[in-house]
């Protein structure tokens, strides 16, 4: 049997201690799957006195994750420290740059760092792989790099972020507004103190970005990620949205067509029969669209100790067994670097929400809007007149291209009759 | 780069001239991601005459398969021939003894004889990869092998055969007799014109094996498989389990518990939101349960050119970029042969359907019978009067040990209130 594969963590948090429990219960399993023994010899935490559910005899405990990328007795850094910059970046590379394998759960750093870390993994015939990085224990990065690696892909979506999707199922099942849903999530840890990263769309963009160059070989391009997060949707828009046969889920979609990548976080409305439709609470799914695979969908935890714990072990199971790849699959050399698509030219059918005086004549004045910007009606519903004489007009579209429909929608804005600002979602099957 | 990796195909109907298809229009992308290009020098046919679909330009054409075993010119025989034993099993031993690497979309070779054959792959150093031969494009093979490797698996199952999914979907929603069902999907070539091997459930077993095999670190046993078909589902129960939340799908199901391997198909009723309830048509889906990462779900196309010509080429690329590692993740030596669990020692819930006489006393002469057996009741519904006086009655029953159910299915058939078989059907979550 080859050399046991020693292993450091540095970061004993939920993923880190879900990690060592992982490697630890499952042993026997591990080693033999592996053909090799797979032993944590270090760990960091930054405060070496705080108690944890860690077992850690025999494994050295360090207080500056740094250390263990110079260590003699570790072949493999586990980065679950998280952030972009500061202590979690600079022990990555120096890791990389000592030789040593570097699994992280890290999204943030992949997005914006990917091609640089990559490049530096190439350099010193290192293994950077970040599963965890993205949808928890689902293993789509996997799949994206073998699995699927025969396939042309045209498309990527996904739920990304449990979070968000607690929030939306929660919102419509117990029939409660936002800024409730989120105290409660807050106070039942479901959500963090600061929830911006998760609410507003950052955490799904960094994860798409991932994703995003696994699926069409290109270099990690976080900033060309168009965001908007859940904040804005209402509870009205997801009863609206069900009487019409939706639900509304955060999706990151990333489509790639002539050779322009339009990569796009938002709320959108999913027909009540396609499969992320039904993807609910803290669960993530994955759909990929290949030429020739068809669609394939993967569903699972997108968060916690245990699945987390699950991708990271993953990705130090492959490195035991001696694989060796590029971190995105294709040598960075030959990562390209795709141009981005704007947002405007986005093409789909869309849901708005007018608030319109209920007097004659109103619905001629904004279907002269559409008209106008060649937005073509599927389907317009009254669906409730209010005390104060506003009624809720409900809009479908066909296919529509974006900035058209944008431009109606302030067209619409600015008509006398329009008693609030148009709501405008995006469907997406 | 490295040389390039030679290919040859053994057998080009559908699987073959589809795998052809990915490796010729996506051979840029190969070669980027696989570090080398990968080019088919030969494949084989029976009828070498016969018009293909395919573009066999400067591709060396054999009738007799075998000879590509030994071809100087190839390193890797794609071996889409199926049958478990014949051309299609001396080819594979042939390639693997001359130390050849073998993809095979091949489910029942695999399920029969893999054991056997990864011990020659290994004896060889040649890598035996099956990915194509359960659940198409689904990724699932790889999944369990790395992706998921971590975890203690407890519970694998699926929707595994196509043409049962087909079959039952168009069943509902057409309202039509499984007999009828069958004439139409054999017409329009989704049913073979034997369709004893889908609709009988062996395809499904043959499948199962191979993923109790990876998902247990088990030898495949084929023999072990539990098996009943579709033939006997009918309209009626389609309908009475919809009406209590269920639809029925034909799965295969493989749980391990205190050492003991229990292997079994059978039709099944799915709670509605489960997600195995909701893959529809032709769709395939495999259902995965770990300690650590909980339960993942994957779904995609079973079958068809492209779906399963995706997994092939999965397989072929993996091999060129020199993964390299054991048939069934371990070695040979260390497969356990598990023992088999009966199924009379399943415990689960059941839904029977009753035909007796509607008279008074009825319901006291079946619930003695169950109550002798120690099955517990969850409700009873009498649904339908027929002309003859006789009596539908659904039983939906509490988790109940299958020995018991039986004895009481066969004590209530031999009532003299009894006019027909209870039908007895599992249900599963």
């Amino acid at each position: 049997m080859t050399e046991p594969l020693r292993i450091a963590i540095a970061g004993l948090g939920t993923v880190g201690a879900g990690t060592l429990r992982v490697l630890q219960e499952n042993k026997e399993l591990i080693a033999a799957r592996c053909g090799r023994d797979v032993v944590v010899t270090a760990v960091s935490m930054r405060d070496v006195s705080k108690k944890r559910d860690a077992n850690l005899d025999r494994i050295r405990v360090e207080s500056d994750a740094r250390q263990l990328a110079d260590a003699a007795d570790v072949d493999l850094v586990v980065e679950v420290i998280g952030g972009d910059s500061g202590v979690a970046k600079e022990l990555v590379e120096r890791a990389l740059a000592n030789g040593k394998h570097v699994v992280t759960a890290n999204k943030a750093l992949i997005a914006k760092h990917g091609a640089a870390l990559a490049a530096l993994a190439e350099k010193h015939h290192a293994v950077l792989a970040f599963e965890a990085a993205v949808a928890g224990g689902i293993p789509i990065i996997g799949a994206l790099r073998t699995g699927l690696a025969g396939n042309r892909i045209s498309r990527v979506a996904g739920i990304l972020n449990g979070t968000c999707n607690y929030i939306l199922t929660t919102m419509q099942r117990e029939r409660l507004d936002f800024a409730q849903v989120l105290t409660d999530a807050q106070k039942l840890g479901y959500a963090e103190a600061d929830p911006s990263f998760d609410v507003d769309g950052i955490d799904t963009a960094h994860k798409l970005a991932v994703l995003a160059a696994l699926s069409f070989g290109t270099a990690p391009d976080f900033d060309a990620v168009q965001v908007e997060g859940i904040r804005r949707v209402s509870l009205v828009d997801i009863d609206y949205a069900a009487s019409f046969g939706y639900r509304i889920k955060l999706l990151g979609i990333a489509t790639m067509e002539h050779g322009k990548l339009l990569q796009r976080v938002h709320p959108c409305l999913v027909p009540m029969d396609a499969p992320l439709a039904l993807i609910d609470g803290p669960f993530n799914a994955v759909q990929v669209e290949g030429d020739a695979v068809g669609r394939v969908v993967f569903e699972g935890r997108g968060a916690g100790a245990g699945p987390t714990g699950s991708a990271v072990v993953a990705d130090i199971m492959a490195i035991a067994r001696g694989d060796s790849y590029p971190a995105f699959t294709v040598a960075t050399k030959n990562l390209t670097r795709a141009q981005p698509a704007p947002m405007a030219a986005h093409a789909g059918c869309y849901y708005l929400r007018l608030t319109l005086k209920d007097e004659p004549g109103v619905l001629a004045e904004f279907t002269r809007v559409f008209a106008k910007h060649g937005v073509s009606v599927h389907s317009i519903t009254q669906r409730a007149v209010a005390a104060d004489a506003s009624a809720q007009v409900i809009v479908i579209t066909h296919e529509t291209n974006e900035a058209a429909m944008m431009h109606a929608a302030e067209d619409i804005a600015a008509l006398p009759v329009s008693m609030a600002s148009p709501v405008v979602l995006r469907i997406e099957s």
